[in-house]
């Protein structure tokens, strides 16, 4: 989907860039291409540190880079590690993606409850970081016992498998709410602006005596009620002032008499 | 990442997936890869209804079906539609996802008010669906217009290119936790349960004595600070009875007397 603002793209400090952010640990990935689909998911929610224990195909990986749409950002900045151990040595709370329960006890969180356990250790001044496992095997139990608390992402029961760069993307989504600010419903009013209420009665008097003339609100005892609904059904679609005025633009057409010669063809 | 229940999979009448659903409508999308990622996405929250509008490289399309990761419920059920009016005929009620703003007056949800709004026409015994459009140019404005509301994902302004599959994902979450009762928190006991009071103030008088002995809490005018921080240390992890039981253990083992011969060689 288009839509990035490629003149922001040089702002080293960069509002939504400048936040610290969790640590993204893919631990023995497989695939480039879910190293490069995750950096791109990452970079879509600002997240920006990520780390690689030993992907199986080396790094720096082309495959990745093709495929991360341009988060260079994240893929330049990526650090090799060769042991778990080593990617989470300077975190203070680690959270290990799973996607079946293991044989330990700890605290296991949905991703909201993650993400706001990582904005709580961030914001308290402390580093984190996820990690999520391989492909076909998922973190093996030593890497889950590191880390302080498990995150497994509800699924239907019956097809479970999540992708690699979809459990980061879940992940950074859930992050990057806790700080985004977008009113959950708005309206874009452009050059106009929702009509009043002066407005909106002018245009149903000036609709209501055409119809008054034309003998549509006939008979006289149901115009009531006609009326009640015939406004009831303008004012449901919440009419900009602009639209108000196309509406009497619309009726005034529609009355106008129309010049022998140039009217509608009949028969 | 493994952990799907085969067992459950060809289980028809599913909980997880009798759940009347919105659709996912996919206009003119150029990669098979995309609509095999976003369909596997789809079915990881249970989503079934597929429908394709004249993408690029015709459909049935091996290509979707090979990284589909076996969703092949979604992928032999997907609707294959000459025109977006045609994909939408039965829907009574349409949420276009774009990147940017449109000329249009048009309510904007973020993917999370898109569901509840969703969840809110379909318990209402409607239809409803959403509309994603191709990867370079999103959807058109025809589109757009065709649809009752707007979904706009939240992203960083400056990396703000969503991957079509993720933009689905995104949707099928925020669908998915909707009807989904896990707890935000958990923790699995397994065999095992907390420990009671009782089990630890056991553990911390054993431990206590152990330490008199040895000499570790002196001077006596410091004891009390002692026992107290070792006590708090201990009482924050928040162990188990299993674990309560380990610990004992091992201050039984770390006093045990070594018989001479048997003790750790010296030097």
């Amino acid at each position: 989907m288009a839509g990035t603002d490629r003149s922001k793209k040089s702002a080293p400090d960069d509002a939504a860039t400048a936040r610290p952010v969790p640590a993204v640990v893919l631990v023995e990935p497989q695939l480039g291409e879910n190293i490069g689909t995750a950096s791109r998911a990452m970079l879509n929610f600002a997240l920006t540190d990520l780390r690689l224990v030993n992907p199986r195909d080396g790094w720096p990986n082309e495959r990745a880079r093709a495929v991360s749409s341009g988060a260079d950002q994240v893929i330049d900045g990526a650090r090799l590690c060769a042991s778990t151990v080593e990617a989470v040595a300077d975190l203070d709370y680690v959270i290990a993606t799973t996607a079946r329960s293991r044989d330990l006890v700890k605290p296991v969180f949905t991703p909201e409850t993650a993400a706001a356990k990582l904005k709580q250790v961030i914001e308290g001044g402390g580093k984190a970081g996820v990690l999520f496992g391989p492909e076909r095997t998922g973190l093996n139990n030593d890497d889950v016992t590191l880390a302080d608390a498990v995150m497994m992402v509800p699924v239907n029961p019956s097809f479970a498998s999540l992708n690699l760069a979809h459990a980061v993307l879940l992940m950074g989504w859930e992050w990057f709410k806790l700080g985004d600010a977008t009113a959950p419903e708005r309206v874009e009013y452009l050059d106009t602006r929702p009509a009043n209420k002066e407005e909106l009665v002018g245009f149903y008097e000036h609709l209501e005596g055409a119809l008054d003339k034309s003998g549509f609100l006939r008979p006289v005892e149901r115009r009531y009620l006609m009326v009640r609904n015939i406004r009831n059904m303008f004012n449901r679609a919440g009419l900009t002032e602009q639209e108000v005025r196309t509406l009497r633009g619309i009726v005034a057409s529609l009355t106008r008499r129309v010049p022998r010669g140039e009217g509608p063809e009949e028969g």
